[in-house]
Order: C-alpha cells, then structure tokens, then sequence
C-alpha cells in the first residue's frame, strides 16, 4: 500500500510540532519553508539589539530533521493549494512545483502589519525574521553614527530618539534592551554625542503594556522600563509614521529609529485555500484545527483563529503552535491507523514571561506570578531550555555571560543593505485594510 | 600649541598599526573607514563557509578605540583628498564633511578584481568583506538546495559543481573548507542528491596553487586538496565566466557556484590623490611609506606599491600592513617630537601559513617550514591567537572544537538578498583595464 503523504507548510514551532509527532510514523512527510532555517523568535529582538549572532537562534531545517529519513525538506514558496486535487503549488528556485498530499498542514505564521498603512513599513520595520532583525540592528546603529557627525542639535536629538511603537512582548522587550544598549553599552564609545542622553519611547494604544498579562505585572513592568529610562506611554496612539518619527494623536515627536511591534497580520494561507479569513488574515479553523469542508486540510499557529473544545481562543502564541501542531500529529496517526481521533483539544496556558532589560522580568503561570530579578533568571532558564541544539545553548549562555558582566554586546556590526527589509515581506495583496491600532492581541511569545 | 591631527582612514591591520603607535602620543587622531568594524580577514573565508558568525571576526572599530579618548571615529566613505588644503573629503551619512590633516595615512586595502571583465562580478563574486562572505554563503548552500529540487540530471552535476578561480591562500583555503562542508558536514542533510558528489573545482593560472610559498609547500597543498576531493588544475586560465559556469582555454566547465580568487585591485587612493597608480591600481610610495612630493601623506598595506631599504618588495598581506603601519607612527611620533627619523623600514617575513581543510596546513617561516597536522595545529594557535577580543576567541576556539568533533557547520543560514553583493565594491571607474589573470601575486593573507 501507498504510504500517505504529510505536506507541512512552515518550520516554525507549529509545523516542527507536526513532524515531532509524526517522527515514528509510517508516513511520508514534506517540509516547505521560504527560509532553510527554524527561528526561535522569542530571542529575536536579542538579534537585533546586538546580543546574539543570527546563527545562534536559526538552526537549519535540514540539520534538524537529518535524522528522519522519511522527512524531505524543500525550501520554497507556496502561492495555491488545490483541495480538489490535493496539491500544493511552490515556487522552488526559478520553477514551480506541485507537490501532492493526502495530509496538509499549513503552519504559515504571521508578519508584523501596519493596519492599511503599509507605507510606513520603510519608516518603521517590525521584528519577524533573521533579515528584520540584523536590519532594525543597522538602523539603530546607524542613528548613533550619524548622530556623532551631525551639526545640528535638534537633529542630534532626533537622531537619538528611538520609538518603539507597540507594548506587547516584543515591544516591552525591545524598548528595554535598546535602552540598555544606549545607556550602557555604547556609553564610552562616542566623542561628539553621549549615548546615555539617548531617548527610548514605547508607544502602546491600548490602556497598558503587556495587555496579555495580569495588571499588576503590566505595572511592573512599567516600572522597570521607567526605571530603565524609557518613556512609556500608554492609551497613545500613533496616527503617523513619517520622515521626521512618529505622530502620536495629534503631537509629533521626532524620532530617528522607529520600531514597529504593534500588531501582526497572518500570512496568506487563507487565499491559498480560497476561504475567509478574519480581520487579522487568520483561517477560522474547526475545535481539532481541520478546515470547514476540508477533512484533510490543518491550520495551526499564527495563521488560526480557533477556539479549543472549552470555548477558550487559542492565542497567538509559540505554545499555542506546539500543542496545535502536536494535537494534529496525534489526529493524523489516529486516521492513518484507523482509529478513532483522539480526546478533544484543550489549550493549557504553560505561562507568559516577558524580559525587561538585565535584570527584570514578569512570569505568569496562572497559579503564580513572579516579578523582578527572580523571573529574569526564570527567564533566562526557560528560554535556553527551550532553544534547539546543544550548541546554541552553549553559544547562547556564554555571550549571555559576556554581556552580563562586561556590559558590553557583542554583535555590534553593520552590515548588508537596507533592501533586506523589503524582500521579506508578505505582498501587501494580501494585508487587510485599515484597522486601529491595538484590535490585535496576537503576538508571537 | 594646537595639537597636530593624524586622519588614517581605512581600519584593517595597517590603519590599526597606526593607532597603536600612536597611541600615547599627544596628538588628534581620526579614524575613517566605510564600516563600522575591522574584519579579521585570514579567517573570512569560514564565514563563506558556514564555519564561524560574521561577528566572531569583525569587532566593531568604537569598541576596539573606546579606551584611546584622543581618537575619534567616523564611518563615511573618502572620495578625494585636498593635498594643498590639507583635507580629505568623506561621506558621512548623506552629506560631505571636510576633516582637516597634518598628516594623512590611507590604508585603505585591496578589493577583488576581473582585470577588465568586470561583468564576471555578479556571476563570481569575491571575497574581502562580511557581506561578500555572507553572499558566498548563500549562493553555496542556494545550489544545494536548487539541486535537491531538480529533475534534469545534467543541471544536478551543474549545481553540485563548485569553481574556486585562483590558487593563492584565499583560493586554497576556500577550496578545501568547501569540499569539506559538501563532503562531511551536509552528507546526510539531502534525500535527492548526494552531496558527496559534489565537485569542487580549484582553478591556477600559473604553474602551481600558493606560489608564494615555496615549491615543496605547494606540491603538499595541491597534494592535501586532492586527498579531501578537489579537483586542482594548474596552468589552466579561465578566459571567461557564464551562467552555465566557468570557460578553461576553451572548455566549457558547467558549475552552479563559482568563487573569484584570482586577484586584487587597490582601493583608489591614487586616483584621491592624484597620483599615478600601478597596474594594481596601488600607490608608488617612497621607502619611508610617504608619498613623492607629500611629505605629510603616507599610503601602506594593500594599497601602496613599496619597495623597502633593502630593495624587498613588500607583499600585500597583513603583515606588511601591520609593519607599514607601526613605521608610519613612529615616523610621525619622531616629526612631532622634532627627533630625527626611525633607521629605515626593513621588512621581516614573519612566515606565512595556509590550512587545507581539517587536518592539514602548510606554513613557511623561511628558516624551516612544516606541512601536514601539527602545521594545522599551529595554524590553529597563531590565528586564535592574533584574533583581536578575548570574547572572539573563545568563540572561535569553540566552534572550531564543536566543528571539528561533529564534522558539522554551525552557521548554514541562508539570509539576506544577493544585493548584498553590489553594494559593497569599489566603484567599477576605478577599476583599470585587462590585465592577464594570474599577473598580480597580492593577497591578502
């Protein structure tokens, strides 16, 4: 008898989740990524706030799955699905292919999206890539180097003025290690300007940062930003993002960097299988995340809207991907061996964390909520834990390590162009028009 | 009394030299260079090869001077030189400063050059920068991963068929490290092709790869590359680059990825300076460094054509920087001071080295040369060794083990566009006109 085929679109936490799952199967399985590597997007922003190297977050799909030999990874980029047929189309180098499924699983994601504003994706990038991060790197590095040749006072301050426009995890975490990074690291190394007066601006719409979170983590949260020097301004939205920074209601503030971590617009799955999708560009999917009218069809991660067998939202986030994908794993063995699908999908909230800067951090574990120096080496604990390979545990620890007790970050670099920034994104076919900032609550942590 | 100013531009080992002989002087020193770093380049070729992250071996200049507060640095790119004003002209962000001199030091290095065909570029790129390291990278792994997706059998041979034009170190090293990568460390990443297959292909024009070394050392490097599986073919000219691969004499190779090794242009200082340049586009400078009718301008390492006190050519590796670099401080240190000029600038050899692959490495210190494993092992120290930054050299030490233990790469990540590649030369005006391959024997290593 003919194997089935498993077709999983996207290697991030989802779709890994799948193949886990699938890993002692009978089956055959394909893997189509637009990238060759897993990301782990919690440490992203370390990326791009010159912590880390790239390579100590991304690990090769390939290296991954080496071990499976039913699994074929292919690097393209799906544009169709045809139900009917059970086919997926992907663009694999210069040609496209069509590669056939009994199973498909599509673990797509999202992108950052600027609410029908897409011209301001130039002005102010969002955190979603390696290519986003070591461009937002640039950028800021940048600001300082022509703040230190500038003549001109006003665009001094300017230039050393970074916005981050969005109090969500990303955003809580960006704001305070480009804080850091100004106020400390760089502190020493300029003679014209001085780092330590630079101004970091986080800019939430909603009544608090950290709106997933208790209320009294939000608080300190802002705490500890405040403390670090950030400005935090919550119930403020932006209404502009031109040359000169951000507008926020009416006022504009100028700003040199802008960073946009304010809302997330699910990839285009959606119109790949001719369904509706949400105001946020997310497939409705059923409480086992098979799609209405496509027993066979699975969407999980980012790019779902479901709500699991208690009537609880499945939110946007990194575990919500890993049970949904683990939960469909399970349903595809169940079928394949004939067996009756498996107990109903309830989501398990594992807890929330968020870092703000070396010495913060805020836990939520429903039973139990921790904040300060003790939830910053939970922190710490939890994500090397999570993070994939022996080596980058190791990699990451030590630069860790490094920064801790020399104050300094370590990849400091300026490289490559800015054209990085827009080769990367979704067309903007595919995101919806104007919706104000803060409807979103998904964010990938 | 107004402090003399020192303007070096270009931070690689020769503009560094400078610093560090200067570096208690009581003068006003500015850097200039187009980035933000200095590049370790006897190891780039690992970052082309997915061995180490580009920030192991590029350490942002700030940091390097942060303890030197009478040393300003400035990232903007120099377009000419005012000699009767005493001013250089830069690029600092979008707009043209004027920074005055007393004394001038251009050390501005080499780039890759096609004598005359400079279309070759964007089908062979070279490597001298982060960005022509990363691109290499890319295009590498890219052609795995195209072959993995192809059906035509002759377009697989194609893709797996890797041409390194040029037999000096940069050609040697990147030779063996990628028979390594495809033979080793990607082995069992596929499940269409067999990465085994891959053939490598290292291309000399003159009589025999490394002929900067001696004879013996050669015929023990050639020896070593076949060993690890790569094709050496000597006296053999490439007369012309395609999109199906590489021409020899008049044979037609077909080769999915092919690197330029072959030569090097000077950056154009000459052309700043108004001065005639030779067939490399270098600087004739006096045996002091300094150039014939300016006293206060020296140009030194890749840039500068300089015969020494004893009528020795001084190479074009970082050597010769390196020691061009501390004589040119001391001269300025003597001027100053009003003391008389330092005894004359004697090149010393200091040997030179390159590795083949994992186990083998041929250095030669003139007064005794060794090849084989214990030559890697001491290849392996001096280079740790010389890496500037403690926090580097752990690293490096640690990849290198993780590498060498697991056969595996640590950094195959496929990121950024090719774009990368362009922004980054010499403008090509400045580039002069065909030369034969094989004329010109510098290179950086």
């Amino acid at each position: 008898m003919k194997k089935s085929r498993v077709v999983i679109v996207g290697a991030g936490f989802g779709g890994l989740a799948v193949v886990r799952a699938l890993s002692k199967a009978d089956v055959e399985i394909v893997v189509i990524d637009r990238r060759n590597h897993h990301l782990f997007q919690p440490l992203l922003y370390q990326v791009a706030s010159a912590v880390l190297s790239p390579a100590e977050i991304a690990i090769p799909i390939r290296s991954l799955l080496t071990g499976l030999p039913h699994v074929t990874v292919m690097m393209g980029e799906v544009d169709s699905v045809d139900t009917a047929g059970q086919s997926v189309r992907a663009k694999i180098g210069e040609s496209f292919e069509n590669i056939d499924y009994d199973y498909l699983v599509l673990a797509t994601g999202a992108r950052h999206a600027y609410f029908g504003n897409d011209h301001w994706e130039a002005l102010a990038p969002g955190l979603k890539t390696i290519d986003d991060a070591t461009a937002i790197r640039n950028r800021i590095l940048m600001a300082f180097e022509q703040a230190e040749m500038a003549d001109d006072p006003d665009e001094v301050r300017r230039l050393l003025t970074i916005a981050v426009v969005g109090g969500g995890p990303t955003g809580v975490e960006m704001a305070g290690t480009i804080a850091e990074l100004a106020h400390a690291a760089l502190s020493k190394e300029f003679r014209h300007i001085n780092p330590e007066q630079t101004r970091v601006i986080l800019v939430e719409g909603g009544q608090r940062v950290l709106a997933s979170f208790p209320e009294e983590l939000s608080i300190a949260a802002a705490q500890s930003l405040r403390k670090l020097g950030v400005e935090v301004h919550q119930g403020a939205r932006v209404t502009d993002c031109n040359k000169i920074g951000i507008v926020i209601g009416d006022k504009q503030i100028p700003a040199g960097t802008i960073i946009w971590a304010a809302g997330v617009q699910a990839s285009p799955a959606a119109s790949w299988l001719g369904v509706a999708a949400d105001r946020a560009g997310r497939v409705k999917v059923e409480a086992d995340f098979h799609v209405a009218g496509h027993e066979n069809v699975f969407v999980i991660g980012d790019t779902a809207s479901q709500t699991d067998a208690r009537g609880k939202v499945v939110p946007g986030v990194a575990q919500g991907a890993i049970q949904g994908g683990a939960h469909v794993g399970k349903q595809i063995l169940a079928r394949i061996a004939g067996q009756p699908a498996p107990a109903p999908f309830r989501y398990r909230n594992m807890g929330n964390m968020a870092t703000i800067g070396r010495h913060a951090a805020v836990a939520d574990f429903g039973w139990f909520r921790i904040k300060g120096g003790l939830a910053w080496w939970l922190w710490g604990a939890v994500h090397i834990f999570f993070l994939i390979g022996f080596r980058n545990r190791i990699a990451v620890m030590l630069h860790w390590l490094w920064s801790f007790l020399t104050f300094k970050r370590g990849v400091c670099l300026i490289t490559g162009g800015e054209t990085a920034l827009k080769s990367d994104g979704f067309e903007s076919r595919d995101i919806q028009p104007a919706l104000p900032l803060g409807v979103l609550q998904t964010d990938s942590k």
